[in-house]
């Protein structure tokens, strides 16, 4: 047994939940799974712990060795805590994909692990929902997934001008990279230039697409100069164009319209087929994506099985908390307990539990303080913890059976019998 | 990109959750939550992430070294991944002493690890529910913790029959050790052999106890051959024995008859101070223990601040799920999802969703079908899922405004409007 004093902080990077936080997660939470079960998604879970290997496959080896935590287990296997869901969901749903009855909607609210600086929004555990639909016809599928996404925001108490949908379609770029005859690494490398594009200077754009593409560069510059002239070069009737109107007119026709879209939205994941999107906080002070998402119709591959249509979001609890903080719609701290239960006497401690028993027995949630402190200070540590009503239980209510129920907020206090309270708590 | 085909396997002694796994996970939890929050506790909860040092001081080096997850991050910090939560309880209530308000009922849900060996109710990650109190009255503190944990047994369907509660106190072995005169390292070495006594045989029981104990081995096993002899010898009236008898006296007021004292149980953790307890299962076929736990009035020393009188105990999911089974009382699966709606044609796809919408905005869980399949195909879909309900939306629907809501384990077959829907589905 170690002498020194033991730190009392969390691990770097992580965060601690008090009650008053975990409210916090409790309520985002409920509203989440209340929101995706209206449109009817099924809950699944998996543990933190992967194998290195399942993102390798489709992140590359510098994500897992430079941003990940990958250890090796005492058996020399590579584990790797979880950065994102969407690899696990394709191996449980590759895993039964005979079993498994599609159209498929499944959601999940697991802890991402990432190794990286920590700074607003950003941490190294998060909490993220998880929303996807495998199987489903494409366009309906993308209209639905972005409806959620939508209808959730509202739900926290969101007004459309707090934020904005961007959209886009891998198949756009991939049409475009065709006209001009991209090879395969220059498709890749330009990706993470266009995904820049709205973080630089004109100049820088054009200097690193000039450096990439060389004789190309200057087509490839006038085609992405404006949405209509990237539109009419691909036609408007094209196969890509038209999904990505197709989408835009459903969301206007569900009532959804701050949307836009975005050529430069790329995303990161190398496993994006068509739509993406992302959801921006429309205050420039916390300007960090609140839901990102998008189709990876290919991702079952990785495993060997015939792969199927499938499109889904994200959306983390640090970076929603900070937009319900910055557009004032976090709830307050509210106890789960309902009342306080003082005790003026030790000997009474079987008669509390009796009446604290009974009442319980029919649904109300009753705490006991459990000290021979002073009345005053038990009532103070019900008000502290935010309990909103208190009975103190002594000689005259073991004798008469009759009890004051005093609403800590205003002080007032009604007298009643044992089967009165609980109408009267449950009406309150 | 790696070309070999990736393991559907989840990583080696964790789970993947299903959605019908995930429904006894949300089903149990639900219970956990719903019958602490009714004894007044508050939920938290914290990182898997903690310091390696945090379980260095309690739990002794090989514990962490041989039986936890540890690594080394790329800080060159030492980090473990939580293998039970009372230290990180310890710590956040070390860390905010001076605010908390006390007592303090507190729970949590967290899912832990350790590297062993996986077999019937021990896998690597599982979670586990913990409850506690920190600074109440000890004797009361200690009942209303094992009421607890037998009520959430009784709400989930148990019967006393079906499990048995052992109590011990640690203080009626320190007394006892002080009597026959012990040092430190044979208090701590019988303690490991007094744990083992119902898993070897007498014989091997006394060999243990005279190796260690040499001449004071006799008076030993004399005193602990039997509880009436171990009382005798420490006296009815002396506080550790009282202790025992007024709790035992306790829960048989709280209406709680199916507890046993056991001066055998010990409990593998060395911070426990007094009471401890296990739960069992009467069922021989899954004879681990459910639920454990004990008082812990020291650990908060270990931070440096002034400790606190604490109760609690951990009760894990996966025994616990063994057990619902064992005894036959784990639910069906039911889906969240209340009505399916079958979409005869593409071109319904608006007006299907206009209706969806309008569902779900009072209340409904509706999913919708987003393929052409054939309707058989698509109410079968609904089928698997158990989904209860299906609307089969086509050219009638559109033009009458009229659904017919089919009952699929009975076929029967009701027709109403949009706005009989909600009503017909929330009375079923």
């Amino acid at each position: 047994m170690a002498d020194k004093k033991l730190s009392t902080e969390p691990y770097k990077g992580v965060r601690d939940f008090y009650p008053e936080q975990m409210f916090l997660q409790k309520y985002l939470f409920e509203k989440m799974r209340q929101t995706v079960e209206v449109f009817g998604y099924e809950e699944y879970g998996a543990s933190i712990l992967e194998p290195a290997e399942l993102y390798r496959a489709k992140s590359g080896e510098e994500i897992v060795n430079e941003q990940t935590y990958t250890f090796l287990d005492r058996g020399e296997r590579e584990v790797t805590l979880r950065p994102e869901m969407t690899p696990t969901l394709a191996r449980m749903v590759a895993q039964k994909k005979r079993d498994l009855t599609f159209p498929l909607r499944w959601y999940s609210l697991p802890n991402l692990f990432r190794y990286e600086r920590t700074q607003r929004g950003r941490l190294r555990e998060h909490f993220q929902l998880n929303v996807d639909i495998f199987g489903g016809e494409a366009g309906e599928s993308d209209l639905e997934i972005l409806t959620v996404a939508y209808t959730l925001l509202k739900n926290l108490g969101a007004k459309d001008s707090d934020f904005r949908i961007i959209v886009n379609n891998r198949k756009i770029a991939d049409r475009l990279f065709e006209r001009i005859e991209l090879n395969d690494e220059q498709k890749y490398k330009i990706c993470k230039v266009i995904d820049k594009r709205n973080k630089i200077s004109d100049g820088e754009f054009k200097d690193a697409v000039k450096t990439l593409l060389a004789e190309k560069a200057d087509r490839f510059l006038e085609i992405v100069d404006s949405n209509k002239k990237l539109v009419e070069v691909l036609g408007e009737q094209s196969p890509e164009v038209k999904e990505l109107t197709g989408l835009i007119d459903g969301l206007y026709a569900n009532g959804i319209k701050n949307v836009k879209f975005s050529q430069n939205l790329m995303r990161g994941f190398d496993y994006y087929t068509g739509m993406v999107f992302e959801i921006f906080d429309t205050d420039p002070k916390n300007s960090r994506s609140l839901f990102g998402g998008g189709r990876f119709d290919e991702l079952l591959k990785i495993f060997g099985v015939e792969s199927a249509p499938a499109v889904g979001f994200g959306a983390g609890d640090v970076t929603l908390l900070d937009f319900l903080e910055t557009h004032n719609l976090l709830p307050e701290y509210q106890s789960a307990t309902e009342l306080y239960i003082c005790r003026l006497e030790a000997k009474f401690a079987k008669e509390i539990n009796r009446l604290a028993s009974n009442l319980r027995e029919r649904g109300v949630n009753v705490a006991v303080d459990l000290t021979d402190r002073k009345t005053a200070e038990q009532i103070k540590t019900a008000d502290k913890k935010r309990i909103p009503f208190v009975l103190c239980f002594g000689e005259d209510e073991a004798k008469n059976k009759k009890y004051k129920i005093k609403r800590l907020a205003t002080g007032e206090e009604v007298e009643m019998g044992e089967k009165e309270i609980v109408n009267f708590l449950k009406r309150k």
